[in-house]
Protein backbone atom coordinates (compact mmCIF):
# COMPACT_ATOMS: atom_id res chain seq x y z
CA UNK A 1 0.00 0.00 0.00
CA UNK A 2 1.19 3.46 -0.66
CA UNK A 3 0.84 6.35 1.30
CA UNK A 4 -1.52 7.66 -0.66
CA UNK A 5 -3.57 4.69 -0.48
CA UNK A 6 -2.66 4.29 3.40
CA UNK A 7 -3.79 8.05 3.94
CA UNK A 8 -6.83 7.52 1.77
CA UNK A 9 -7.74 4.46 3.67
CA UNK A 10 -7.38 6.17 7.27
CA UNK A 11 -9.75 9.02 6.15
CA UNK A 12 -12.71 6.83 4.93
CA UNK A 13 -12.40 5.04 8.47
CA UNK A 14 -12.17 7.86 9.74
CA UNK A 15 -15.44 9.61 8.11
CA UNK A 16 -17.47 5.80 8.77
CA UNK A 17 -16.81 6.09 12.30
CA UNK A 18 -17.65 10.04 12.11
CA UNK A 19 -20.96 8.98 9.83
CA UNK A 20 -21.79 6.79 12.80
CA UNK A 21 -21.53 9.01 15.47
CA UNK A 22 -23.85 11.45 13.35
CA UNK A 23 -21.12 14.05 13.69
CA UNK A 24 -20.82 16.66 11.42
CA UNK A 25 -17.86 16.49 9.16
CA UNK A 26 -15.74 19.89 8.71
CA UNK A 27 -15.07 21.06 4.73
CA UNK A 28 -11.05 20.95 5.19
CA UNK A 29 -9.09 24.23 5.75
CA UNK A 30 -12.23 26.06 6.74
CA UNK A 31 -11.93 28.54 9.63
CA UNK A 32 -14.92 26.93 12.07
CA UNK A 33 -16.91 29.39 14.12
CA UNK A 34 -17.96 26.17 16.48
CA UNK A 35 -20.65 27.50 18.50
CA UNK A 36 -22.69 29.26 15.53
CA UNK A 37 -22.08 25.67 13.43
CA UNK A 38 -24.84 23.75 13.03
CA UNK A 39 -25.83 20.95 10.39
CA UNK A 40 -29.38 20.73 8.98
CA UNK A 41 -29.37 17.53 7.90
CA UNK A 42 -28.99 16.17 11.51
CA UNK A 43 -32.17 17.88 12.81
CA UNK A 44 -33.90 15.14 14.89
CA UNK A 45 -31.98 13.07 15.03
CA UNK A 46 -28.62 14.06 16.53
CA UNK A 47 -28.61 13.27 20.27
CA UNK A 48 -26.17 16.41 20.64
CA UNK A 49 -25.57 19.58 18.72
CA UNK A 50 -23.21 19.38 15.89
CA UNK A 51 -21.31 22.14 17.02
CA UNK A 52 -20.75 20.57 20.50
CA UNK A 53 -19.87 17.55 18.93
CA UNK A 54 -17.50 19.11 16.58
CA UNK A 55 -16.04 20.71 19.76
CA UNK A 56 -15.88 17.24 21.37
CA UNK A 57 -13.91 16.28 18.40
CA UNK A 58 -11.64 19.02 18.01
CA UNK A 59 -10.27 19.03 21.86
CA UNK A 60 -10.18 15.51 21.96
CA UNK A 61 -7.04 16.18 19.51
CA UNK A 62 -8.63 16.11 15.59
CA UNK A 63 -7.08 18.33 14.05
CA UNK A 64 -9.18 17.85 10.73
CA UNK A 65 -12.82 16.94 10.39
CA UNK A 66 -13.20 16.23 6.96
CA UNK A 67 -17.01 16.78 5.78
CA UNK A 68 -20.08 15.58 3.16
CA UNK A 69 -22.74 17.40 5.41
CA UNK A 70 -23.58 21.10 4.35
CA UNK A 71 -22.55 23.29 7.24
CA UNK A 72 -24.07 26.67 7.84
CA UNK A 73 -23.39 29.18 9.86
CA UNK A 74 -26.75 30.82 12.37
CA UNK A 75 -27.22 34.43 14.07
CA UNK A 76 -27.03 32.76 17.83
CA UNK A 77 -27.74 36.22 18.54
CA UNK A 78 -31.49 35.13 17.24
CA UNK A 79 -31.66 31.80 18.55
CA UNK A 80 -30.64 33.26 22.16
CA UNK A 81 -33.88 35.19 22.35
CA UNK A 82 -36.17 32.16 21.38
CA UNK A 83 -38.65 29.75 23.80
CA UNK A 84 -38.94 27.10 21.30
CA UNK A 85 -42.07 26.00 22.69
CA UNK A 86 -44.67 23.29 22.02
CA UNK A 87 -47.79 23.57 23.88
CA UNK A 88 -50.84 21.41 22.16
CA UNK A 89 -52.28 19.16 24.58
CA UNK A 90 -51.93 16.29 22.28
CA UNK A 91 -48.05 16.47 21.75
CA UNK A 92 -46.73 13.04 22.37
CA UNK A 93 -43.44 12.10 23.74
CA UNK A 94 -41.70 12.24 20.59
CA UNK A 95 -42.70 15.35 19.48
CA UNK A 96 -40.78 16.08 22.99
CA UNK A 97 -37.96 14.15 21.95
CA UNK A 98 -37.96 16.37 19.13
CA UNK A 99 -38.35 19.65 20.23
CA UNK A 100 -35.25 19.46 23.35
CA UNK A 101 -32.99 17.37 19.99
CA UNK A 102 -33.81 21.03 17.99
CA UNK A 103 -33.16 22.71 20.71
CA UNK A 104 -29.40 21.28 22.02
CA UNK A 105 -28.82 21.88 18.29
CA UNK A 106 -29.55 25.65 18.01
CA UNK A 107 -29.49 26.70 21.40
CA UNK A 108 -32.40 28.34 21.82
CA UNK A 109 -32.66 29.88 25.09
CA UNK A 110 -35.33 27.40 26.43
CA UNK A 111 -37.75 24.64 25.59
CA UNK A 112 -41.55 25.39 26.50
CA UNK A 113 -43.89 22.45 27.29
CA UNK A 114 -46.83 21.59 29.29
CA UNK A 115 -46.46 21.00 33.07
CA UNK A 116 -46.15 17.06 32.81
CA UNK A 117 -43.67 16.93 30.43
CA UNK A 118 -41.28 19.17 32.56
CA UNK A 119 -39.58 16.25 33.87
CA UNK A 120 -38.61 14.37 30.51
CA UNK A 121 -37.49 17.97 29.49
CA UNK A 122 -35.19 18.48 32.11
CA UNK A 123 -33.55 14.72 31.52
CA UNK A 124 -33.27 15.56 28.14
CA UNK A 125 -31.66 19.03 28.39
CA UNK A 126 -29.01 18.05 31.46
CA UNK A 127 -26.13 19.02 31.00
CA UNK A 128 -26.84 21.63 28.07
CA UNK A 129 -27.42 25.06 28.21
CA UNK A 130 -30.31 25.36 27.01
CA UNK A 131 -33.75 26.28 29.95
CA UNK A 132 -36.54 24.05 30.72
CA UNK A 133 -39.90 26.55 30.75
CA UNK A 134 -43.18 25.49 31.47
CA UNK A 135 -46.19 27.59 32.16
CA UNK A 136 -48.84 27.88 35.03
CA UNK A 137 -52.34 28.45 34.83
CA UNK A 138 -52.42 27.81 31.37
CA UNK A 139 -53.96 29.15 29.01
CA UNK A 140 -56.55 30.45 30.91
CA UNK A 141 -55.38 31.85 34.20
CA UNK A 142 -58.56 31.72 35.96
CA UNK A 143 -57.53 28.82 38.72
CA UNK A 144 -57.47 29.41 42.44
CA UNK A 145 -54.50 31.02 43.31
CA UNK A 146 -53.73 28.18 45.31
CA UNK A 147 -53.51 25.92 42.33
CA UNK A 148 -50.76 28.53 40.66
CA UNK A 149 -48.76 27.95 43.79
CA UNK A 150 -49.00 24.79 43.68
CA UNK A 151 -48.39 24.31 40.17
CA UNK A 152 -45.29 26.41 40.31
CA UNK A 153 -43.71 24.39 43.24
CA UNK A 154 -44.49 20.93 41.45
CA UNK A 155 -42.83 22.32 38.17
CA UNK A 156 -39.81 24.18 40.16
CA UNK A 157 -38.87 20.62 41.95
CA UNK A 158 -39.28 18.54 38.41
CA UNK A 159 -36.45 21.06 36.60
CA UNK A 160 -38.66 24.02 35.08
CA UNK A 161 -35.89 27.27 35.65
CA UNK A 162 -38.56 29.67 33.84
CA UNK A 163 -42.14 29.73 34.66
CA UNK A 164 -44.83 31.61 32.08
CA UNK A 165 -48.15 32.27 34.05
CA UNK A 166 -51.70 33.59 33.08
CA UNK A 167 -52.73 36.19 35.08
CA UNK A 168 -56.26 35.97 36.21
CA UNK A 169 -57.86 37.95 33.31
CA UNK A 170 -61.51 37.54 34.63
CA UNK A 171 -60.77 39.26 37.80
CA UNK A 172 -58.41 42.02 36.32
CA UNK A 173 -61.29 42.58 33.75
CA UNK A 174 -63.77 42.84 36.91
CA UNK A 175 -61.73 45.81 38.23
CA UNK A 176 -60.05 43.41 41.29
CA UNK A 177 -56.76 44.29 41.04
CA UNK A 178 -55.31 43.52 43.98
CA UNK A 179 -56.54 39.84 43.36
CA UNK A 180 -54.31 39.86 39.87
CA UNK A 181 -51.17 41.00 41.76
CA UNK A 182 -51.35 39.00 44.56
CA UNK A 183 -52.23 35.91 42.08
CA UNK A 184 -48.82 36.36 40.44
CA UNK A 185 -47.11 37.46 43.66
CA UNK A 186 -48.15 33.79 44.70
CA UNK A 187 -45.72 32.66 41.51
CA UNK A 188 -43.32 34.84 42.24
CA UNK A 189 -42.63 33.91 45.42
CA UNK A 190 -42.44 29.77 44.93
CA UNK A 191 -40.25 30.67 41.44
CA UNK A 192 -37.66 32.65 43.13
CA UNK A 193 -36.95 30.62 46.17
CA UNK A 194 -35.91 28.27 43.63
CA UNK A 195 -34.45 30.60 41.40
CA UNK A 196 -36.45 30.40 38.57
CA UNK A 197 -37.54 33.24 36.28
CA UNK A 198 -41.67 34.20 36.07
CA UNK A 199 -43.08 35.59 32.72
CA UNK A 200 -46.31 36.80 32.98
CA UNK A 201 -48.59 36.14 30.02
CA UNK A 202 -51.31 39.07 29.83
CA UNK A 203 -53.38 37.79 27.02
CA UNK A 204 -53.51 41.21 25.63
CA UNK A 205 -56.26 40.05 22.96
CA UNK A 206 -58.58 40.00 26.05
CA UNK A 207 -57.73 43.33 27.29
CA UNK A 208 -58.13 47.21 26.24
CA UNK A 209 -54.90 49.20 26.17
CA UNK A 210 -55.26 50.74 29.51
CA UNK A 211 -55.80 46.82 30.98
CA UNK A 212 -52.96 46.16 29.18
CA UNK A 213 -50.98 48.32 31.31
CA UNK A 214 -52.54 47.96 34.41
CA UNK A 215 -50.92 44.09 34.45
CA UNK A 216 -47.70 45.32 32.61
CA UNK A 217 -47.58 47.27 36.23
CA UNK A 218 -48.68 44.63 38.72
CA UNK A 219 -46.79 42.19 36.75
CA UNK A 220 -43.76 44.61 37.75
CA UNK A 221 -44.83 44.96 41.38
CA UNK A 222 -45.14 41.65 42.02
CA UNK A 223 -41.72 41.44 41.37
CA UNK A 224 -41.76 39.18 38.07
CA UNK A 225 -39.21 38.96 35.54
CA UNK A 226 -40.95 39.50 32.48
CA UNK A 227 -44.31 40.11 30.94
CA UNK A 228 -45.39 38.18 28.15
CA UNK A 229 -48.06 38.69 25.44
CA UNK A 230 -50.25 35.83 24.65
CA UNK A 231 -50.78 32.39 25.32
CA UNK A 232 -51.36 31.19 21.46
CA UNK A 233 -54.65 30.25 22.73
CA UNK A 234 -56.85 33.62 22.23
CA UNK A 235 -57.82 35.18 19.27
CA UNK A 236 -54.93 36.35 18.33
CA UNK A 237 -51.01 36.80 19.48
CA UNK A 238 -48.62 39.29 19.56
CA UNK A 239 -48.52 42.48 18.13
CA UNK A 240 -46.19 45.27 17.34
CA UNK A 241 -47.82 47.55 19.51
CA UNK A 242 -48.57 45.56 22.71
CA UNK A 243 -45.13 44.91 22.88
CA UNK A 244 -43.67 48.55 22.17
CA UNK A 245 -46.82 49.29 25.00
CA UNK A 246 -45.45 46.79 27.36
CA UNK A 247 -41.77 47.88 27.25
CA UNK A 248 -42.97 51.93 27.92
CA UNK A 249 -44.74 50.75 30.97
CA UNK A 250 -42.20 48.40 32.25
CA UNK A 251 -39.51 50.06 31.17
CA UNK A 252 -35.76 49.35 30.42
CA UNK A 253 -35.31 47.12 33.67
CA UNK A 254 -37.55 43.97 32.58
CA UNK A 255 -38.30 41.85 30.04
CA UNK A 256 -40.82 41.77 27.35
CA UNK A 257 -42.04 38.34 25.83
CA UNK A 258 -43.81 38.01 22.37
CA UNK A 259 -45.30 35.39 22.00
CA UNK A 260 -48.10 34.00 19.44
CA UNK A 261 -48.49 33.72 16.08
CA UNK A 262 -44.32 34.55 15.42
CA UNK A 263 -43.42 32.32 12.28
CA UNK A 264 -40.99 34.41 10.79
CA UNK A 265 -37.31 36.18 11.00
CA UNK A 266 -39.47 39.28 9.93
CA UNK A 267 -41.45 38.35 12.80
CA UNK A 268 -38.83 37.88 15.37
CA UNK A 269 -37.06 40.86 14.36
CA UNK A 270 -39.83 43.27 14.21
CA UNK A 271 -40.84 42.17 18.03
CA UNK A 272 -37.09 42.53 18.86
CA UNK A 273 -37.02 46.24 17.62
CA UNK A 274 -40.45 47.22 19.55
CA UNK A 275 -38.70 45.63 22.56
CA UNK A 276 -39.03 42.34 22.87
CA UNK A 277 -36.11 40.25 25.13
CA UNK A 278 -37.58 37.10 24.59
CA UNK A 279 -39.76 35.11 21.79
CA UNK A 280 -41.99 31.95 22.14
CA UNK A 281 -42.30 30.19 18.96
CA UNK A 282 -43.15 27.01 17.84
CA UNK A 283 -41.90 27.20 14.09
CA UNK A 284 -38.52 28.65 15.75
CA UNK A 285 -36.36 25.70 13.51
CA UNK A 286 -37.52 27.72 9.75
CA UNK A 287 -37.03 31.06 11.93
CA UNK A 288 -33.20 30.21 12.44
CA UNK A 289 -32.77 28.53 9.14
CA UNK A 290 -34.09 31.49 7.62
CA UNK A 291 -30.37 33.04 9.23
CA UNK A 292 -28.21 31.06 7.67
CA UNK A 293 -25.91 32.06 5.89
CA UNK B 1 -114.96 55.51 47.09
CA UNK B 2 -117.09 52.58 45.43
CA UNK B 3 -116.40 48.98 46.59
CA UNK B 4 -115.39 48.75 43.49
CA UNK B 5 -113.33 51.71 43.40
CA UNK B 6 -111.89 50.18 46.53
CA UNK B 7 -110.76 46.67 45.23
CA UNK B 8 -108.97 48.35 41.93
CA UNK B 9 -107.03 50.80 43.99
CA UNK B 10 -105.86 47.86 46.43
CA UNK B 11 -105.05 45.78 42.96
CA UNK B 12 -103.19 48.31 41.85
CA UNK B 13 -101.08 48.56 45.15
CA UNK B 14 -100.70 45.45 45.05
CA UNK B 15 -99.39 45.15 41.36
CA UNK B 16 -97.02 47.62 42.23
CA UNK B 17 -95.86 46.45 45.41
CA UNK B 18 -95.46 42.70 43.67
CA UNK B 19 -93.69 44.95 40.30
CA UNK B 20 -90.62 46.43 43.14
CA UNK B 21 -90.15 43.00 44.50
CA UNK B 22 -89.73 41.92 40.21
CA UNK B 23 -92.41 39.41 41.54
CA UNK B 24 -94.35 37.42 38.53
CA UNK B 25 -97.59 38.38 38.48
CA UNK B 26 -100.02 35.41 37.70
CA UNK B 27 -102.99 35.50 35.56
CA UNK B 28 -106.23 35.12 37.86
CA UNK B 29 -108.11 32.06 37.67
CA UNK B 30 -105.07 30.25 35.82
CA UNK B 31 -103.77 26.83 37.81
CA UNK B 32 -99.91 27.45 38.19
CA UNK B 33 -97.95 24.41 38.37
CA UNK B 34 -95.27 26.86 40.16
CA UNK B 35 -92.23 24.71 39.80
CA UNK B 36 -92.47 24.71 35.99
CA UNK B 37 -93.47 28.62 35.56
CA UNK B 38 -90.81 31.17 34.30
CA UNK B 39 -90.93 34.83 33.87
CA UNK B 40 -88.58 35.31 30.89
CA UNK B 41 -89.11 39.48 31.40
CA UNK B 42 -87.14 38.92 34.28
CA UNK B 43 -83.84 37.13 33.63
CA UNK B 44 -80.44 38.38 34.86
CA UNK B 45 -83.02 40.98 37.32
CA UNK B 46 -84.46 38.39 39.52
CA UNK B 47 -82.53 37.45 42.58
CA UNK B 48 -84.39 34.27 43.28
CA UNK B 49 -86.19 32.28 40.77
CA UNK B 50 -89.40 33.45 39.70
CA UNK B 51 -91.33 30.25 40.21
CA UNK B 52 -89.88 30.42 43.98
CA UNK B 53 -91.21 33.95 44.51
CA UNK B 54 -94.39 33.13 43.53
CA UNK B 55 -94.36 30.04 45.96
CA UNK B 56 -93.23 32.15 48.69
CA UNK B 57 -96.57 35.16 48.08
CA UNK B 58 -98.46 32.26 47.82
CA UNK B 59 -97.46 29.98 50.84
CA UNK B 60 -97.37 33.84 52.58
CA UNK B 61 -101.21 33.75 52.28
CA UNK B 62 -102.05 35.41 48.95
CA UNK B 63 -105.02 33.72 47.25
CA UNK B 64 -104.49 35.59 44.09
CA UNK B 65 -101.52 37.26 42.11
CA UNK B 66 -101.97 39.57 39.61
CA UNK B 67 -100.20 39.40 36.18
CA UNK B 68 -98.68 41.75 33.64
CA UNK B 69 -95.45 39.78 32.81
CA UNK B 70 -95.98 36.95 30.39
CA UNK B 71 -95.72 33.04 32.14
CA UNK B 72 -94.46 30.31 30.50
CA UNK B 73 -94.18 26.42 31.21
CA UNK B 74 -90.77 25.21 30.16
CA UNK B 75 -89.62 21.86 30.41
CA UNK B 76 -87.99 21.03 33.73
CA UNK B 77 -86.60 17.67 32.53
CA UNK B 78 -84.09 19.34 29.33
CA UNK B 79 -83.34 21.86 32.28
CA UNK B 80 -82.13 19.01 34.82
CA UNK B 81 -79.76 17.70 31.93
CA UNK B 82 -77.63 21.19 31.53
CA UNK B 83 -74.88 22.10 33.29
CA UNK B 84 -75.18 25.73 32.53
CA UNK B 85 -70.97 26.62 31.64
CA UNK B 86 -69.37 29.72 31.50
CA UNK B 87 -65.56 29.08 30.84
CA UNK B 88 -64.33 31.95 28.78
CA UNK B 89 -61.04 33.78 30.06
CA UNK B 90 -62.79 37.06 30.38
CA UNK B 91 -65.69 36.44 31.98
CA UNK B 92 -66.28 38.76 34.67
CA UNK B 93 -67.83 38.99 38.06
CA UNK B 94 -71.35 40.15 36.53
CA UNK B 95 -71.28 37.21 33.78
CA UNK B 96 -70.65 34.89 36.76
CA UNK B 97 -74.02 36.59 38.51
CA UNK B 98 -76.01 36.61 35.52
CA UNK B 99 -75.24 32.80 35.23
CA UNK B 100 -76.24 31.96 38.38
CA UNK B 101 -79.23 33.86 38.42
CA UNK B 102 -80.54 32.05 34.84
CA UNK B 103 -79.27 28.61 36.78
CA UNK B 104 -81.62 29.04 39.80
CA UNK B 105 -84.56 30.37 37.69
CA UNK B 106 -84.16 27.43 34.88
CA UNK B 107 -83.63 24.94 37.97
CA UNK B 108 -80.09 23.90 35.38
CA UNK B 109 -78.36 21.16 37.36
CA UNK B 110 -75.41 23.10 37.63
CA UNK B 111 -73.58 26.27 36.83
CA UNK B 112 -69.88 25.57 35.03
CA UNK B 113 -67.05 28.15 36.03
CA UNK B 114 -63.39 28.07 36.34
CA UNK B 115 -62.11 27.20 39.34
CA UNK B 116 -61.62 30.71 40.02
CA UNK B 117 -65.32 31.47 40.38
CA UNK B 118 -65.99 28.72 42.61
CA UNK B 119 -66.04 30.40 45.90
CA UNK B 120 -68.64 33.08 44.29
CA UNK B 121 -70.97 30.45 42.89
CA UNK B 122 -70.92 28.33 45.80
CA UNK B 123 -72.52 31.89 47.49
CA UNK B 124 -74.79 32.72 44.75
CA UNK B 125 -76.07 28.99 44.57
CA UNK B 126 -76.66 28.50 48.25
CA UNK B 127 -79.84 27.15 49.44
CA UNK B 128 -80.24 26.22 45.74
CA UNK B 129 -80.48 22.51 44.30
CA UNK B 130 -78.74 23.80 41.12
CA UNK B 131 -74.81 22.15 42.13
CA UNK B 132 -71.66 23.76 41.51
CA UNK B 133 -69.40 22.65 38.86
CA UNK B 134 -65.94 23.62 38.09
CA UNK B 135 -62.96 22.03 35.76
CA UNK B 136 -59.66 20.85 36.81
CA UNK B 137 -56.40 20.77 34.20
CA UNK B 138 -58.55 22.82 32.02
CA UNK B 139 -58.64 22.86 28.71
CA UNK B 140 -55.50 20.84 28.20
CA UNK B 141 -55.23 18.23 30.64
CA UNK B 142 -51.35 18.39 30.23
CA UNK B 143 -50.62 18.77 33.86
CA UNK B 144 -48.83 17.20 36.60
CA UNK B 145 -51.01 14.63 38.31
CA UNK B 146 -50.29 16.10 41.74
CA UNK B 147 -51.32 19.37 40.29
CA UNK B 148 -54.51 18.25 39.57
CA UNK B 149 -55.50 16.51 42.85
CA UNK B 150 -54.18 19.79 44.27
CA UNK B 151 -56.97 21.65 42.33
CA UNK B 152 -59.57 19.45 42.94
CA UNK B 153 -59.22 19.70 46.63
CA UNK B 154 -59.50 23.13 46.31
CA UNK B 155 -62.17 23.53 44.20
CA UNK B 156 -64.02 20.88 46.83
CA UNK B 157 -62.83 23.03 49.74
CA UNK B 158 -64.49 25.92 47.69
CA UNK B 159 -67.45 24.40 47.08
CA UNK B 160 -67.37 22.63 43.53
CA UNK B 161 -70.02 19.50 44.04
CA UNK B 162 -68.87 18.27 40.57
CA UNK B 163 -65.35 18.69 39.14
CA UNK B 164 -65.07 18.24 35.13
CA UNK B 165 -61.58 17.31 34.49
CA UNK B 166 -59.55 17.02 31.46
CA UNK B 167 -57.72 13.92 30.67
CA UNK B 168 -53.71 13.42 29.17
CA UNK B 169 -54.15 13.45 25.98
CA UNK B 170 -50.24 13.50 25.09
CA UNK B 171 -49.76 10.83 27.67
CA UNK B 172 -52.92 8.55 26.00
CA UNK B 173 -51.38 9.10 22.48
CA UNK B 174 -48.04 8.36 23.62
CA UNK B 175 -49.47 4.85 24.69
CA UNK B 176 -48.86 5.35 28.39
CA UNK B 177 -52.57 4.12 29.08
CA UNK B 178 -51.07 3.73 33.32
CA UNK B 179 -50.51 7.32 33.72
CA UNK B 180 -53.80 8.45 31.96
CA UNK B 181 -55.63 6.02 34.47
CA UNK B 182 -53.54 6.81 37.24
CA UNK B 183 -54.07 10.50 36.67
CA UNK B 184 -57.92 10.15 36.92
CA UNK B 185 -58.26 8.27 40.19
CA UNK B 186 -55.98 10.80 41.95
CA UNK B 187 -58.77 13.45 41.07
CA UNK B 188 -61.60 10.71 41.78
CA UNK B 189 -60.26 9.57 44.99
CA UNK B 190 -59.87 13.17 46.17
CA UNK B 191 -63.29 14.51 44.64
CA UNK B 192 -65.28 11.05 45.60
CA UNK B 193 -64.14 11.96 49.62
CA UNK B 194 -65.82 14.88 49.23
CA UNK B 195 -68.71 13.97 48.18
CA UNK B 196 -68.02 15.10 45.02
CA UNK B 197 -69.17 14.04 41.04
CA UNK B 198 -65.88 13.47 38.47
CA UNK B 199 -66.54 14.09 35.10
CA UNK B 200 -63.86 12.86 32.69
CA UNK B 201 -63.82 15.27 29.15
CA UNK B 202 -61.71 13.10 26.85
CA UNK B 203 -61.04 15.85 23.97
CA UNK B 204 -62.84 13.46 21.39
CA UNK B 205 -61.54 16.26 18.88
CA UNK B 206 -57.85 15.04 19.29
CA UNK B 207 -58.23 10.88 19.35
CA UNK B 208 -59.11 8.37 16.88
CA UNK B 209 -61.85 6.01 17.92
CA UNK B 210 -59.88 3.68 19.35
CA UNK B 211 -58.19 5.93 21.81
CA UNK B 212 -61.68 7.68 22.58
CA UNK B 213 -62.62 4.13 23.16
CA UNK B 214 -59.96 3.36 25.70
CA UNK B 215 -60.09 7.12 27.39
CA UNK B 216 -63.92 5.58 28.14
CA UNK B 217 -62.49 2.50 29.63
CA UNK B 218 -59.96 4.21 31.61
CA UNK B 219 -62.21 6.65 33.20
CA UNK B 220 -64.39 3.70 34.35
CA UNK B 221 -61.62 1.73 35.44
CA UNK B 222 -60.45 4.52 37.66
CA UNK B 223 -64.19 4.77 39.29
CA UNK B 224 -64.89 8.07 37.72
CA UNK B 225 -68.92 9.28 37.55
CA UNK B 226 -69.05 10.42 33.41
CA UNK B 227 -67.30 11.06 30.76
CA UNK B 228 -67.66 13.84 28.82
CA UNK B 229 -66.79 14.67 25.00
CA UNK B 230 -65.54 18.35 24.76
CA UNK B 231 -64.00 21.23 26.58
CA UNK B 232 -64.94 23.95 23.73
CA UNK B 233 -61.86 24.66 23.52
CA UNK B 234 -60.83 22.25 20.54
CA UNK B 235 -61.52 22.28 16.97
CA UNK B 236 -64.68 20.63 17.50
CA UNK B 237 -67.06 19.79 20.57
CA UNK B 238 -69.58 17.00 20.65
CA UNK B 239 -71.05 14.58 17.93
CA UNK B 240 -73.75 12.19 17.73
CA UNK B 241 -71.10 9.54 16.57
CA UNK B 242 -68.57 10.48 19.41
CA UNK B 243 -71.41 9.76 22.48
CA UNK B 244 -72.92 6.77 20.41
CA UNK B 245 -69.80 5.19 20.89
CA UNK B 246 -69.35 6.80 24.48
CA UNK B 247 -72.22 5.61 26.25
CA UNK B 248 -71.66 1.85 24.12
CA UNK B 249 -67.73 1.40 25.64
CA UNK B 250 -68.84 2.59 29.29
CA UNK B 251 -72.31 1.09 29.42
CA UNK B 252 -75.85 2.56 30.95
CA UNK B 253 -74.16 2.41 34.46
CA UNK B 254 -72.02 5.94 33.82
CA UNK B 255 -73.41 9.16 33.13
CA UNK B 256 -72.05 10.09 29.65
CA UNK B 257 -72.01 14.50 29.01
CA UNK B 258 -72.44 16.21 25.65
CA UNK B 259 -70.38 19.43 25.36
CA UNK B 260 -68.71 21.69 23.30
CA UNK B 261 -71.23 23.57 20.23
CA UNK B 262 -74.70 22.37 21.67
CA UNK B 263 -76.40 25.52 21.12
CA UNK B 264 -80.21 24.66 20.36
CA UNK B 265 -82.88 22.34 21.24
CA UNK B 266 -82.30 19.87 18.78
CA UNK B 267 -78.60 19.71 19.49
CA UNK B 268 -79.58 18.57 23.06
CA UNK B 269 -82.47 16.07 21.87
CA UNK B 270 -79.83 14.74 19.38
CA UNK B 271 -77.41 14.14 22.03
CA UNK B 272 -79.99 12.53 24.86
CA UNK B 273 -81.37 10.21 22.08
CA UNK B 274 -78.04 9.03 21.40
CA UNK B 275 -76.55 8.36 24.95
CA UNK B 276 -76.20 11.54 26.80
CA UNK B 277 -77.08 12.19 30.31
CA UNK B 278 -75.68 15.60 30.86
CA UNK B 279 -75.32 18.38 28.55
CA UNK B 280 -72.99 21.14 28.90
CA UNK B 281 -73.75 25.04 27.19
CA UNK B 282 -73.67 28.63 27.06
CA UNK B 283 -76.84 28.75 25.15
CA UNK B 284 -78.50 27.43 27.78
CA UNK B 285 -81.24 30.28 28.51
CA UNK B 286 -81.96 29.73 24.88
CA UNK B 287 -82.18 26.34 24.82
CA UNK B 288 -84.19 26.09 27.54
CA UNK B 289 -87.03 29.04 26.17
CA UNK B 290 -87.47 26.70 23.22
CA UNK B 291 -89.14 24.35 24.84
CA UNK B 292 -91.47 26.89 26.10
CA UNK B 293 -95.01 26.38 25.66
Amino acid sequence: MTPAELEQLVAQIGDEILSRLHVPKAVKGEGLNIPDLVCPDCTGRCPQTCAQKTRDIVSAGADRVSASHRLTRIDAGIAALIDHTILKPDATESDIVKVCTEARQYNFASVCVNPYWVPKVAALLAGSPVKVCTVVGFPLGANATETKRAETEAAVRAGAHEIDMVINVGALRSGDADRVKQDIAAVVHVAHAAGATVKVILETALLDDNQKALACTLSKLAGADYVKTSTGFAAHGATVKDVALMRLVVGPGMGVKAAGGIRTLDDVKNMAAAGATRIGASASVKIIEATAS
